[in-house]
């Protein structure tokens, strides 16, 4: 038996996530109402997954639940900011209870992680689509953005991208073979980590910051046009993890690290000024990121490869472009 | 030729509703930066409309722009809050530049009459489906809640409920024969007004408000509900427009105005005390607002007629029960 709309909101969503004290009015209302802090502003992000386009049909419920919270945090924490409420519009052909149940859990789980509370949003019947709206906090002024780069600063990113592209690869049986790793690449893809900590702290030492969602190579080259700049990243200087290079080897893993998507790894930038500081502060192998290249005075996104431009049939994953 | 992501949003949304001097990052970044008002709370709601669902399968798109928009408009408007920013997460099979040239221009004329700018969102590929957040301002205690009413306070309801039922009726080709009502009423189905003044101004006067999207008698039950009493509505006084009589004759219409959904307007109770006040300071039909019943002590939502109950097979229009 179908449960009704009202029920379904009760049952798996009233209760999902944290419990804040700024929050006056939550899930049940028209809407919610909540109680920002004073000297800071507001940030607001907003990202869908649709089911067989940014997560193969048949996922695990729990993984829905958290990439469709997790790809929204990682906005937050290229901006630095710090989430404080979700959103959560949820598109679904049937009201299967144990679906339901395991992708309630899986968003809540990493809501209380980072101690954000779902305040609202909706259940409509549709093809399977999830859209998540988060919203949180920097002070006044302080948001990292991706064009406060200048020609001569330090790039970085954090972990080690190109694992999650390998691991929705294995998910979707497109590589097989890869052995012991596979469990831990797959994981990379079905529960990424949004690196909340490290973006607050880069607020004092970044002067750019993107998170990675479409590639590493793209994504740095949209910091970098929008800080009217180009960027080139070395490739021998690109952090893979040993779970990557046994699994698809050595070269394909600097690829994928260049060109998968689905990271949520921050990419930042940083002035030569400040670089001491920052490595002195936050250690990197404690942090864990890696410088990979540098911002430059011409336009465009370059890999070099012993000082070579490597070439690349697609630069970066486009929803669109894909399909065509 | 297919436009990227990235050119997509560019092209259709950077311009989109109203510009806003609170808007620190709008379009562009990994979040928007917004700057909340001091001395106010956040209202937010996110409201999704999905192809042939909420709208019928090839709507025109500056409808399903305005809808979107309006439906979550009518959220905020219900809580006596003032929009002020929203996100859209847009999900099409194809990124045509006709239907988003329309439906940008659908979502941005309600928006800039409602000085509400567009500062982020998404724009995916998948089956039509369309997300909205938007967030709005109230001063501080002084929203608008489901739960304040009390058994004795006086219902009403804005505007005359069941237009748009019978509009979305004509749509479907399921209502021949309206006649020169049609085209009235299927401009109430396709471009919603959200009561945003009303619903401010009824932040003096009511004790609770809800926004009727799914039907009257329904909507008013759910505050009724959370108010901890019932409700009785008299069919008499049902207010119904002369298109919707002169479409569908006079018994239909006040079924309509009763269970049929899409309404958008405001159902809220008034204290027996500040009804005078209510009355001499906002005139019913100035304002267009009609009384309709009472808050009663026993729980449950009843249409009496000539004193007598009035059975419904449905009471109001639920996403997952209509379509079982």
């Amino acid at each position: 038996m179908p449960l009704s709309e009202f029920e379904l909101i009760d049952r798996f969503f009233r209760g999902c996530g944290a419990k804040r004290t700024d929050v006056r009015v939550g899930v049940g209302d028209d809407a919610a109402i909540l109680e920002c802090p004073a000297g800071m502003e507001l940030v607001a992000a907003m990202d869908t997954l649709v089911d067989g386009v940014h997560f193969p049909h048949g996922s695990p419920p729990g993984s829905v639940g958290h990439r469709a919270l997790a790809v929204n945090l990682s906005d937050l924490a290229a901006m630095g900011a710090r989430p404080a409420w979700a959103l959560l519009a949820l598109t679904l052909p049937a009201a299967e209870e144990s679906w339901l149940s395991e992708f309630a859990a899986g968003m809540s789980a990493l809501a209380r992680a980072h101690d954000v509370a779902l305040v609202g949003g909706d259940t409509t019947c549709g093809p399977l689509c999830v859209t998540v709206q988060v919203l949180g906090h920097v002070p006044r002024s302080s948001a990292l953005l991706r064009s406060g780069g200048r020609a001569g600063d330090a790039l970085f990113v954090s972990g080690t991208p190109g694992d999650a592209s390998a691991g929705l690869a294995i998910e979707q049986g497109r590589l097989p073979g890869a052995g012991e790793a596979a469990a831990y690449l797959r994981e990379r893809f079905l529960h990424p980590a949004p690196r909340l900590a490290l973006g607050e702290c880069l607020r004092l030492y970044a002067s750019a910051c993107i998170d990675v969602s479409d590639g590493l190579l793209a994504d740095a080259g949209k910091l970098a046009r929008a800080s009217g700049c180009g960027v080139e990243i070395a490739y021998e200087m690109l952090p893979v993890s040993q779970a990557l290079v046994g699994g698809v080897g050595e070269e394909r893993a600097r690829e994928l690290a260049l060109t998968g998507g689905d990271d949520y790894e921050l990419c930042f930038s940083v002035r030569p000024a400040h670089l001491a500081r920052l490595l002195a502060d936050l250690p990197p192998q404690r942090w864990g990121y890696t410088r990979i290249g540098t911002l430059t005075e011409s336009a465009g996104a370059q890999a070099l490869r012993g000082g070579a431009v490597m070439n690349f049939s697609t630069s970066g994953y486009d929803h669109f472009l894909t399909l065509t």
